[in-house]
């Protein structure tokens, strides 16, 4: 908690991570003002431990503030359930939820009316249908190409996620996939075979983005009851423009989100 | 490189590795003389560079030292790339691939045939064409449940993978998903909504196996490029017989598999 200029407690979520070390600076490490205690020794092996001096171990801190209870809630550690939703689940429970919700992606708004973020666009197709806007993630620092991140948002606002989509809009999903490809070759030389590029079901916010990783990287919610490859999802639809409307998605949930709740008020859970 | 006493160049091995953050250190972390520079801010996020004294900020370092080739090769870093191979790819590369290799899965046979691991079986459907064996796998020493992982391996011996798969399957795969889930909750009281269970493709071996690991683990090859939830792969069966013989189906390799080489020399990569 921290405290507001109005004497009021206002919370504030502090998100602290290591960061991939960056070659250039590995003899560094190895060198320069660096304490170095054995902690074993075997054979061939040894154990050590290594104090590096604080230019050389940087820390990437995310600060919300003033954060809501949502924020809070988000960043808990929580037990999680895998919900198998069908596409009658979807009408009945998640997208009444959703709407009910008034979940704020003006910071998304901004990305695209270039009010905020503007330097750091990577690549735009500034068409209004089928265009975009790709930047790098909050939580790649570019300082290294192990864990790079990008999103790309649409400039359309009126497809929340996978379950709006049809064939309608293979052509702002081949767009991503290829230009998308393209930008991220060009700018970090990062080819298109080094990258796993997909899409979150559920999202985190409702405007339809696309995951850009470096395959190397064991991102955060690329695994299969999240993340869904979006050559996968061009395939399906272009094999069945309603396959979204159909099929039952699988999704985890924390036992605190209020969807969770809505899913065992139905008996579904 | 480092000089032996001898006057010789010998090479050593030095792994890195940045350790979690210890819950009882992380408030000195944001105050004991630290560092802290704005990179970004828009809304109410921000984000900034954190340098953190020496002692806050350990370094596990482990030497092995004289290195053989053969260390050295297991540590080298081996590029991934990602392949998306279409159905004719995979009866033109794949499969010839597949069927060149005498890949050996007498230890599967061994335990279908109860010649080993019998004391390990958790449960067992022994009907030839529609039963299955589930095991724990290896990697898990069960002595927690927070990596539960346990393999079903199916009785027939004509199924090497995702790509066999039609309709015909259908009775096979929904015992393993639902005997499966059962035996689980009864054995180790993991319910179903706690467990992630997928196929690999392409799998480390070539007969069909289905894997039941804790949602909570973040297991190895459980991320999009590799693995497809058992349930996705019922519903696409149901909803088309051949779908897994029509569709392009994404998976990485490594640098010095020979699969790769194989995709190479086609011009598909």
């Amino acid at each position: 908690q921290v405290t507001s200029p109005s004497g009021e407690g206002t919370d504030a979520v502090v998100i602290l991570e290591k960061t991939p070390f960056q070659e250039e600076k590995v003899l560094d490490l190895l060198k320069k003002h660096t304490k170095l205690e054995l902690q074993m020794r075997n054979d061939i092996y040894s154990t050590y431990h290594l104090y590096p001096p604080p230019e050389l171990s940087e820390i990437k801190t995310t600060v919300v503030y003033p954060a809501t209870e949502k924020h809070l809630q988000k960043y808990l550690r929580q037990e999680v359930h895998l919900i198998r939703e069908t596409w009658e689940d979807y009408k009945n429970i998640t997208l009444p939820f959703i709407q009910s919700q008034s979940f704020s992606i003006q910071w998304v708004y901004n990305i695209l009316e270039k009010k905020a973020e503007a330097d750091r666009i990577v690549h735009e197709n500034p068409d209004p249908c089928d265009g975009f806007v790709l930047v790098p993630d909050f939580k790649w620092n570019q300082n290294q190409l192990d864990d790079l991140y990008l999103i790309a948002l649409v400039h359309r606002r009126d497809v929340k996620s996978l379950r709006d989509l049809t064939a309608e809009h293979l052509p702002l999903l081949r767009n991503i996939l290829q230009e998308g490809k393209e930008a991220v070759a060009k700018r970090f030389g990062v080819p298109a075979s080094q990258l796993r590029i997909y899409l979150h079901y559920q999202p985190s916010y409702y405007h339809l983005h696309v995951h850009f990783t470096a395959l190397g990287y064991d991102a955060p919610g690329s695994s299969v009851e999240r993340a869904h490859l979006l050559a996968d999802v061009i395939d399906n639809l272009a094999l069945d423009s309603t396959y979204y409307q159909k099929r039952a998605l699988t999704f985890a949930l924390r036992a605190d989100e209020l969807l969770l709740k809505k899913f065992q008020e139905a008996g579904r859970v």
